[in-house]
């Protein structure tokens, strides 16, 4: 398999936009991906778009199409990938794969979501589809729940991080105050997350990421070849993983280690011939801040029980050792679900180019993303190298 | 790319099961396909599922893991491939491109729908979010109503073939009689098809494929390695392409060739050095009679507007030149829309390897699949060959 590289990245802002359609947020991103990567659109040889739950959120499937008739890209193969809030990571490692294989030189990666048009039961609803429906969702459990049943396991096996994870929403809106595609540029503090409006104990709304509308997408090409049709700093795909495991909770090995990222990682890792201390900074899957916590244990930035003690250290925050979602994450920058994994792979790359203004980290030679789906059923993990 | 072939195939009956869940029906098509394949579980290293909308039909998104824990295997990478009722062929296309690229030697793909217990008002809707909802769902257009237009359009420019159309449904109820899996084993004429009860004019419910629910599986092996696993007369994917068009109907080049059908058949043809002639038969996609003909002209099988007097010479009935859908087609052996496209393969490989019993085709070297979704806005063609 041959050496493949990011050569374009756009995204619109993420937020609650009642009046801009599917299709509007499609266009915006897509074009300025393509702009980015300064190619026309004729050398795009494929689509992979991700989405998760058009259907139910707009009545819209079959995305795959919709997007290639909206940003005119003729008759290319075009298809969806779908695994819940991971299905932007699994396109990206879909299209990687394409090109890694020599089928195409060139592709487009995108993810799109809109959801704010929907009551937040509706949206509840429909994200509780990513959980077992027979076993979980069906008796009532969403995912705040699932993942407070988590929160309070981790407390009981590793001790109390409820301040710890409160700190997590703080870095993250710290970061995305810098970042203009941010949904909420908002300065919080741990007493304001620790009496937010009670979600599922020990989670506050302000534990919980944000519903948006949005989209982001890439323009992925072989490296071999994408020097000579882009004039952008080249972002290397150097590592890649994609690891499950149970979509129910109750069947999970652990609660508090989720294998998904561990076997992920484990892949990404070994492909790229790196150990987690090479990783300069990293995107993790923020969907709730106990979620962070665990994340950063599992990719083995920190040791399993310390990463509340990293954070509070001050290491995961944007001057730390180990920056953790200098966009914001999904907490503050947003979560358009079928987008997100995608806007994580936008800001390594931005940062990787020195393109980040404000927010651009000193030490930025490596970077992660780490996107999951459910309760860490599925799990893709990439790593990237600017040249 | 290396080259990939198939070592097993295993599938339910389709048909109306009220007592099935989306989970019995993942299991009993799996496990056949593993079992039939000879393998252990331990040795399938990715899972692609094809589902077009358990979400709207089943409220269950993120079918990927779900099909994971329930076939017990373990956590390995698995993702959902969604492109209306062409799903199934690009999950195909997805594992074929990672078996072939080297990443896996051994993958299972498989597909699932779940749709007979919702009112067919129901159902029509959900089918119809495979338009596009803003332009054509949304303005009251049901996909029986788009490809009436289509047919209509058909007989402007070819010529009316109301009567070769009735004749696909004919000839497909016939072969379905044979079919242990076939929904529908009933025998109907030319007459009963026309005086059915009309859908959308031309097309009565004869016309239109069935409401089905049903899986369909397929292990896929790298032929480097497969004869080493698997007892199994091995069929090797000889071609495959993938193409797309507009998702409105209103914006396509031309209304009665599909140009989807026309790349995607190129890239599958070119790559397996062959031309239409040198199919000897094919599983194409019956979603509606009149798609059936348009269908075996694009593919090459017949000249422009000659496709309707190929199916009254009867050439593409089970003992014609050209047997077309041996298994019943969409049309009666049923059309669970996820599963469709890997039964069409199911149907193929089993012709293939000689094990088709009374449907057995005479002249059995090299078989195609022909997968659409929406009024073709995607398109996958396969190309299968016995070794």
């Amino acid at each position: 398999m041959r050496s493949v590289s990011v050569i374009g990245v756009g995204e619109t802002r993420m937020g609650r936009f009642p009046d801009r359609s599917l299709r509007d947020l499609i266009l915006e991103g897509g074009d300025k991906a393509i702009r980015d990567a300064g190619i026309g659109k004729k050398e795009i040889q494929a689509l992979f778009m991700s989405n998760y739950n058009a259907q139910f959120f707009c009545g819209q499937g079959h995305v795959a199409p919709l997007a290639c008739e909206v940003l005119g890209l003729g008759n290319i193969p075009a298809l969806r990938v779908e695994g819940a809030c991971a299905s932007g990571g699994l396109a990206f490692r879909q299209a990687w794969i394409a090109v890694a294989s020599g089928l195409y030189d060139v592709v487009l990666v995108g993810g799109v979501e809109k959801m704010t048009h929907q009551s937040t039961e509706t949206v509840t609803e429909g994200l509780a589809g990513a959980s077992d429906v027979e076993l979980e969702a069906g008796l009532g459990a969403t995912f705040p729940s699932l993942f407070a049943m988590i929160a309070n396991r981790y407390f009981h096996e590793y001790g109390n991080v409820r301040d710890e994870m409160a700190l997590c929403a703080v870095q993250n809106h710290e970061n995305a105050l810098l970042n203009p595609d941010a949904q909420l540029q908002k300065r919080i503090t741990v007493e304001q997350v620790k009496q937010g409006f009670p979600v599922a104990d020990p989670l506050t709304v302000f534990d919980c990421s944000l519903i948006s509308d949005g989209s982001a997408f890439v323009v992925l090409a072989a490296t071999e070849v994408a020097q000579a049709i882009s004039g952008r700093r080249l972002v290397e795909v150097i590592g890649s993983g994609h690891a499950g495991d149970t979509l129910t909770l109750a069947s999970k090995r652990s609660l508090t280690t989720f294998d998904a990222t561990v076997h992920a990682a484990g892949q990404a890792y070994a492909m790229a011939r790196l150990k987690p201390a090479d990783i300069d900074f990293a995107e993790v899957h923020d969907c709730f801040t106990i979620t962070q916590i665990i994340n950063i244990e599992d990719l083995g930035f920190f040791a399993k029980g310390k990463g509340g003690l990293g954070v509070s250290q001050g290491r995961t925050a944007a001057k730390g050792s180990m920056p953790i979602n200098l966009s914001g994450g999904l907490k503050a920058k947003g979560h358009p679900i079928g987008a997100t994994g995608l806007s994580q792979i936008h800001e390594v790359v931005t940062q990787l180019r020195g393109e980040a203004g404000d927010r651009q980290t000193g030490n930025a030679d490596i970077g992660l993303t780490h996107n999951i789906g459910g309760t860490a059923a599925t799990c893709v993990v990439n790593i990237f190298r600017g040249r």
